[in-house]
């Protein structure tokens, strides 16, 4: 692994994480090598430091896909115009931010890029699948999604380009389509909180926010340190929208010919900037073990009569720990060990080994946590093991350290005068609400807060909507939004 | 694994490979589930079981890469025109292919879709590397390349859009350069023998085959059935044309600023097309052990009495095999076991398992080879082993036949007769060429045929021009090619 060349001069982050939020994330993402702004507007380049964070996320859902009966596939980037427009609702909603490309010949049709692939897919879906048996179908493709956005960019999290996962299903009933949407939004719960280690508020979207051509979105909403919510992923349930539009049929058991029903369901590369926002601190990145493409760093100290010695035994602790662990081995002679110490804090590697002559002495390796910067002394012998337990404890650490963060954030309000307040001093707000929709958009145009999901459980609790003071059986969470 | 669905008809190849090829490959590629035709003029969908060919091509690959120093990462789509521009030749070479995206605002550049990311790249490049420390840089990516092709479509030989992964590479010296751009071919071509079970013939083009923008380019050529040639992976030496167009400079050991010498080579899903056509038979596909998404597939035989317990027996075999194989046991009631003979023959399965009443008698199952048609018993006990023996078997023999017809299909020739003759009887060629561009433009505007790489071996050993007469010292391969 050749990781953290690239560069002469130390980096550091020229502003704190408290002070200037955005600004800090802007140098975060970019001195840590995760990404670069593009040469294209609006455009980035995903840095291999950032792919790799990527890979981690992608093996690790992938598997957890073709586990549940999900086979990977690839569709065209181009959807016809005719496709688009054909359910008039997911039209409308993309068309704003819609790439095309330019036409070779005037009376060729018109080619979008996709932003999703709901209708190209669902036009394979109407000619493969026939009878009941061909169901439930499951098919996901990994790759790129165009939406040309005319908001600012923001690496990750707003871009032109980004890469995802996206996730199309047919089943024979409602309940089939529903308890997909269910299986994969816990999926996603489960790679976000025990993977990314962020914890996320699960729920419906309100009808303004739902999926267009959805009956319902799941959302998994994060909440970030600047108090705006974050979709990390979401899960559909399109009813039978699609299946009527593409006429997708198939002959049920009982002879007769019925429509499919159908889910779709995405998580895109924006959950590596949530990865940087949650856990990141004034030194840079702080990365959980589980998605850190270096888990382990080991820096060498050393001079020119001990370096032999020390070089020797740094590379016996790496092939020890190289089955289990992605590690480096920083043996670059050209920079000091506290500039390699900056720079892996920089990066956000989850766990750094030091090794001196003393060390050697004394057959132990220092081990330095990054999210505490806890330092202690590890026999030699126990590196291994006690590897293995620091960076479950790294992992744990920074999930219930985003926990305690998201719970304390959360305010429930009674009134519409707290929720404003709330909302100001960036804090998720609480709330009930009627369900009428000229309420939400209310709480929109004075505070810039949307509805991010709709809490599960308390469902059919009865109380006041926050906004006009009726009767209201429905809790939601308010945020401001990425 | 949902393998084998979709389908209620037994589906059969409706043409001989030897009779029709062209109509055979279709028909395979589209029986055998590996792609389809979309709905965009130009494109394909690569369906499930194509893209467990794909994974698993990338996986093997993807590995050997990263344990050569190489890091992946992700560039935009979008290349602005400015950049493809600024190396002429290469704009040249790629211009009548490319795909623009229309424009929102007039005043914005224009944006093409990549047809190959060197410029792209090389202003990243231009940007990260300063010092002789951040060489050699090498990154790699896996994604969508478009390129508007206008000759007709043939599934994944000639689409508008198809998957690859791209390398590029900077150096200090030729020489770093020099030995990348072999290392890389090298690698291709064990990918290509060891995995796909394809032998290819690896040399240089000549300057009118060679990468717009390269002093040369390595190409990896297979023959396939129909005499054609295959370019099946190149890798190019790019010099200094990138680095000085795109000013890439590094201050070298010596404190001097000099340009970088650069690589790029790449692979793509069309050679999941020349595992079709090289390997498969009248029955349809023929999967090398190596790339098959489904290696092994069980088929149980029974009746109402015996149903139980063969499915039982089926299913500890499917545990034993699991550990080490892809396997897939059939067990859909619906099917026939002739039918699924015939869907995992045409799907080109390469060992087929039966379980039926009597075997289990006998504590056997019936092992069937999809390459020979050999079938055999083999003890409960040794499944496992055997079914490890057969695959090599299996994965040997199909490369081996692939030799020999390649071997059986080169003809030396000395006069322009024997090579035209030969040429129309679908021959490879092997012939001295005198260098002249003339005589190589000569040879394909009277047979079609082109140079497809320069004999590395054979290098300065004296003949006559095939077609001119004059001095030779060079041996090239002449055939049509895709």
């Amino acid at each position: 692994m050749k990781k953290g060349r690239q560069k002469e001069e130390v980096e550091e982050l020229k502003v704190r994480k408290s002070e200037n939020f955005s600004e800090w994330y802007n140098q975060v993402v970019q001195k840590a090598d995760l990404a670069d702004y593009a040469p294209i507007s609006g455009c980035m380049i995903i840095r291999p430091y950032g792919y790799g964070v990527w890979e981690k996320i992608r093996e690790w859902f992938d598997r957890e896909l073709k586990k549940t009966g999900v086979e990977n596939a690839y569709f065209p980037l181009f959807i016809p115009e005719s496709f688009l427009k054909k359910e008039a609702e997911h039209f409308e909603g993309f068309v704003p931010e819609v790439a095309w490309i330019e036409k070779k010949d005037e009376n060729e049709e018109g080619y979008a890029l996709r932003p999703t692939s709901e209708t190209i897919i669902n036009d394979s879906f109407s000619k493969w699948i026939r009878s009941w048996r061909d169901l439930p179908l499951r098919i996901n493709q990994w790759c790129n999604i165009v939406r040309w956005e005319v908001k600012a960019t923001r690496l990750f999290l707003r871009t032109r380009e980004f890469l995802w996962q996206e996730g199309h299903t047919a089943h024979t009933t409602m309940k089939g389509a529903e308890e997909e949407a269910r299986l994969r939004a816990e999926q996603y719960k489960k790679l976000i909180e025990t993977q990314l280690a962020i914890p996320v508020i699960v729920g419906k979207k309100s009808k303004g926010e739902t999926f267009p051509g959805a009956v319902y979105t799941i959302a998994l909403e994060a909440l970030m340190p600047d108090g705006k919510g974050l979709q990390m992923a979401t899960s559909h349930n399109l009813g039978q929208h699609f299946a009527k539009v593409f006429d997708i049929k198939f002959r049920d058991k009982d002879g007769e010919e019925k429509h499919v029903w159908q889910t779709s369901w995405g998580l895109t590369t924006r959950t590596i900037g949530a990865v940087a926002m949650v856990h990141g601190d004034d030194k840079g990145l702080v990365l959980p073990p589980k998605v850190a493409p270096v888990q382990v760093v080991i820096i060498p100290i050393y001079d020119n009569n001990t370096k032999g010695k020390v070089l020797k035994k740094a590379n016996m602790v790496r092939k020890k720990l190289e089955n289990t662990f992605d590690v480096y081995l920083d043996d670059r002679d050209v920079y000091s060990p506290g500039w390699k110490f900056n720079e892996w804090e920089l990066k956000g590697v989850p766990l750094r080994l030091e090794i001196g002559p003393r060390d050697i002495e004394k057959k132990q390796v220092i081990f330095v946590r990054r999210d505490t910067g806890e330092k202690k002394p590890v026999k030699e012998r126990d590196v291994v093991k006690t590897a293995e337990k620091t960076l479950e404890l790294v992992q744990e650490n920074l999930f219930s350290r985003a926990k305690k963060f998201l719970y304390q954030s959360i305010k429930g309000v009674k009134t519409f005068k707290e929720l404003e307040r709330a909302i100001k001093n960036r804090k998720m707000v609480r709330a009930h609400w009627c369900g009428n929709e000229k309420c939400e958009e209310g709480v929109k145009d004075e505070t810039g807060a949307t509805i991010r999901c709709i809490e599960t459980e308390t469902a059919k609790k009865e109380g006041k909507c926050v906004v006009c003071g009726k009767r209201a059986r429905t809790v939601v969470y308010f945020a401001r939004a990425y």
